[in-house]
């Protein structure tokens, strides 16, 4: 895809009128953060990072997308502009930011790009596109995560639902580095290297109508030893003892769901997993399971489990729980006590919750929808606002005290207690010395207007790190694999505190700025509100 | 993108289930649907189709994907199915659909898919994928539209907050089939040829921070006549003007403001639209634009008007109305009382409601957000089912009475009245004669099981068209440009009556099965709970 094109028109203007005031080589640094942790979460997982340097990697316009930004820019911008464009690229652009999968904060600089004027400017949109929706959804992915404890294996399955193609490969993608354990998206599997998995919908069952269908199949015993098996005959003797068991009559359940199950176990004899809600779970499915798998187990094979997709899945697993169990011990099979139940069907972090606080004998979980949408809060706000031109900070106030920003280059300091939990990120301006340990630092909690605060850190981590200059990533920040950024995410996350991590109403984690970043706040405030030239603040003074 | 491996796993576990027992050649016929209107509304705007079709030309499978599937699917898995998926394409298959952009209701196909049963199960996942985001944005997208009325425009300024790149894409080329007039959308533009707009961001104001930044810099009249006027004194001394009419100390305003947009005037003397809130819009955007736009009209150019991001928007927007008015009238320039007054800040289609309720003196309005993420729902639910195998009808039943499925395969009519206003929508089995003009039919809602209704249509259109077949689009069925199809979506929305078409709790349009659908339904059900097998039916009985 064209990504530099991908952008908003008001880039190429502002562009244009930097360019024709001779601004446009001037030094600019940008910030990409959020004023608000989504899902009124206490976090967000920061995503999206390495494929912002990709974008700008190949940042570059060709003439074809020249020839169409004249055609749509007033008749008056000079043609000396597109020409200038087509030499444009990011060769003077320096990007620091967190690592990705990193736990972040509201009002932090996720990403601090710097560069010529023009350039990074233009960079804005496409920024946004690729930070927001990645990091909310592996945010989302997260608080299942935290939802469900760590013992369900969660599966993503939204690629249906998804902002179309690309929407549904990202959602996969940062599903997992959210904490989800594989996805059905096999396309995600093949670029990413994440697990996948899935078996069979009901199409497949509903698309056998008759026993004939499977007429003639066999199947050789798992151990090689001895000749093909009639497995439909197998099966069908299984499925008698099956019905008495469970005292029902002989043979009553669906044929074509049966004939359904011994094709697939057929397919399938190491790794027989089938949905039983096509017709009725109980009456059906659960029995008609019961008899292909105990077949399959009289081969030598194992069978995996069921799928439920509607109804009431906890009281439904229990209930199917009880037959396994009553299966293995008539049948004699222990291996039936454990077979796996998966459950799908619209599941939200509120219904999972839910689910987890009953009694339940579930152990996988598919979730689609409302992980890929994110149905709580379809959107991050990231936000990308120019802090300093020309080594002068630069803020927006505004009429919504909350889309004030905050100026000048930043770094940004997790300060850590003496049991080395985080204390709070402190924002400092680039020239100030790194927070002294042991030493108490004033400090001004942001978006509260209170007095100072002082805290003494036992450790001060640099959040920061360069990940690219002069139009290359940097040897000496070599980018994570999707398995170490699931890592790190999933450590960040434990390292948190349990109140800050809460999915409900959690103790808002701490982000404050220096007193010196502090005072130029102020006085920027101060100097727009009595409409002085903003000239004479500088992170210098 | 490698569309075709963007699927569920599933689609190839049950893919290897029909070859295995060589049913991968069996006709079949799935048909793509929804159970329910987005938004709690009454109608759906149908896209996707396009795209589809598109994915079906490029369908077959490199040798890379059947590796990767190799690799991540069970070790029993016959090395002749890799084989097989390798020739496997679409040039059996038949796709016939509503028309894009169509106005359709629960319940009916909106596209049929028909061709060998392994193909046409592996579609499902992309095909579903392609229309799902496109509808519901589209929907959304009208929604917006039928809201506001047809006389504000409307922007669609969503990129930073779409599922990535091409949920951006998308949200941008089906808004505006949803009725939207423009997009921010760059590559949209370029690839859709869909109108772009956009002039400055609040970084472009503060960039600016002191009157030297455009120190130098002249204007030419517009006429070409004389020479190049100092254009920053022009405006410096229209703003004294312009305090003096608002009773403002002189020069009160911003000056980095009033730098930026001298300079953006410089810029775009032609097209001179600037935000005026990066500050105080009354006290410093507003009179700093007028100053600007003042000089602009003293040299004969035309300036566009102003955008607001922030506070109340319609109240501002009729203070900013008379302000222009005032300068309108005491410096004699009657172009200024029609200055456009454009707005954006987080509009959802409820503050827009209230937005078009209150008095106000808005003319442009930009949505991104709530439009691209559809907040309200963040999803629409359509599936795929099987229908028929082998000429032979075929349903899900499930304990959730709505996740049944109608077999069989279906045309849709829709009937009209006397005054050519639609009746309803009526399905009937494809071997069925259509509806008898001016006769008497007996229908059966979909549902509801309550007796028989009887309606006379006037008119019967039939509404599904094939568009595809032996792989190839059809030249019968030239696909239509986006304008058409935006064309179609309003023309069809016009058509629908208002209680169909508005907003909250609508009247729900009727969709129905004939009498003979309607007993196969049944008889399928019977048969199906009484777990007879389901072979004896068929749509030629």
């Amino acid at each position: 895809m064209e990504l530099p094109l991908l952008t908003d028109l008001y880039q190429f203007t502002m562009a244009y009128g930097y360019w024709k005031s001779g601004r446009h080589r001037e030094a600019a640094e940008f910030e990409l953060f959020f004023r608000e942790a989504p899902f009124q979460g206490g976090f967000t997982v920061y995503c999206g990072l390495e494929e912002s340097l990709n974008f700008l990697r190949g940042f570059r316009f060709s003439r074809s997308d020249t020839d169409y930004l004249r055609s749509v820019m007033p008749s008056t911008v000079e043609e000396g502009f597109f020409h200038y464009l087509e030499t444009v690229n990011a060769a003077e652009v320096t990007v620091t930011s967190f690592p990705e999968g990193s736990v972040v904060f509201p009002r932090e600089p996720l990403m601090k790009v710097r560069g010529p004027l023009l350039v990074v400017q233009l960079l804005e949109t496409t920024l946004l596109c690729l930070v927001n929706y990645a990091s909310l959804v592996a945010t989302n992915a997260a608080r299942f995560r935290l939802a469900v404890g760590p013992e369900k294996r969660l599966l993503e399955m939204g690629l249906r639902r998804a902002q179309g193609p690309d929407g549904g490969l990202s959602a996969s993608k940062y599903s997992y580095v959210g904490g989800f354990d594989c996805t059905s998206n096999v396309l995600a599997g093949k670029r990413f290297g994440i697990p996948v998995a899935g078996t069979v919908a009901h199409s497949y069952v509903t698309s056998f109508s008759s026993i004939d269908e499977v007429q003639g199949q066999t199947l050789q015993p798992a151990d090689g030893q001895g000749g093909e098996v009639d497995f439909l005959k197998l099966s069908w003797t299984w499925l008698e003892e099956v019905c008495q068991l469970l005292k029902m009559p002989p043979h009553s359940t669906n044929v074509g769901e049966l004939a359904a199950f011994i094709s697939y176990a057929i397919a399938f004899p190491l790794s027989f997993l089938v949905v039983v809600d096509t017709y009725s779970v109980m009456m059906s499915g659960v029995p008609n399971f019961c008899a292909v798998a105990l077949a399959l187990h009289e081969l030598g094979y194992k069978a995996v489990g069921v799928r439920l997709d509607s109804g009431d899945l906890a009281r439904q697993s229990v209930e199917i729980r009880k037959i396994f169990r009553r299966c293995a011990e008539r049948f004699n099979v222990p291996a039936f006590e454990n077979l796996s139940i998966a459950v799908s069907n619209n599941i939200s972090e509120k219904s999972l919750k839910l689910l987890t606080q009953m009694e339940n004998e579930i152990n996988v979980i598919g979730v689609g929808t409302h992980l890929v949408t994110c149905t709580l809060q379809p959107s991050l706000g990231c936000v990308y606002k120019l802090v300093q031109v020309n080594n002068q900070p630069r803020m927006k106030l505004s009429e919504d005290q909350e889309k004030t920003t905050i100026p000048g280059s930043k770094a940004v300091y997790r300060l850590y207690d003496g049991s080395d939990q985080p204390l709070l990120d402190l924002m400092t301006l680039g020239d100030e010395p790194p927070p002294e340990i042991g030493k108490e630092v004033k400090i001004y909690e942001v978006g509260k207007n209170i007095e100072t605060q002082t805290v003494t850190p036992l450790r001060a981590e640099l959040l920061h790190r360069v990940y690219f200059r002069n139009g290359q990533m940097l040897d000496s920040e070599p980018l994570p694999s999707i398995t170490e950024v699931r890592s790190r995410a999933q450590r960040s996350l434990t390292n948190l505190s349990p109140q800050h991590r809460k999915l409900e109403d959690p103790h808002p984690y701490r982000v404050a700025v220096t007193e010196k970043l502090h005072r130029l706040l102020s006085a920027l405030r101060r100097s727009s509100e009595s409409r002085a030239n903003l000239m004479q603040f500088s992170t210098g003074n």
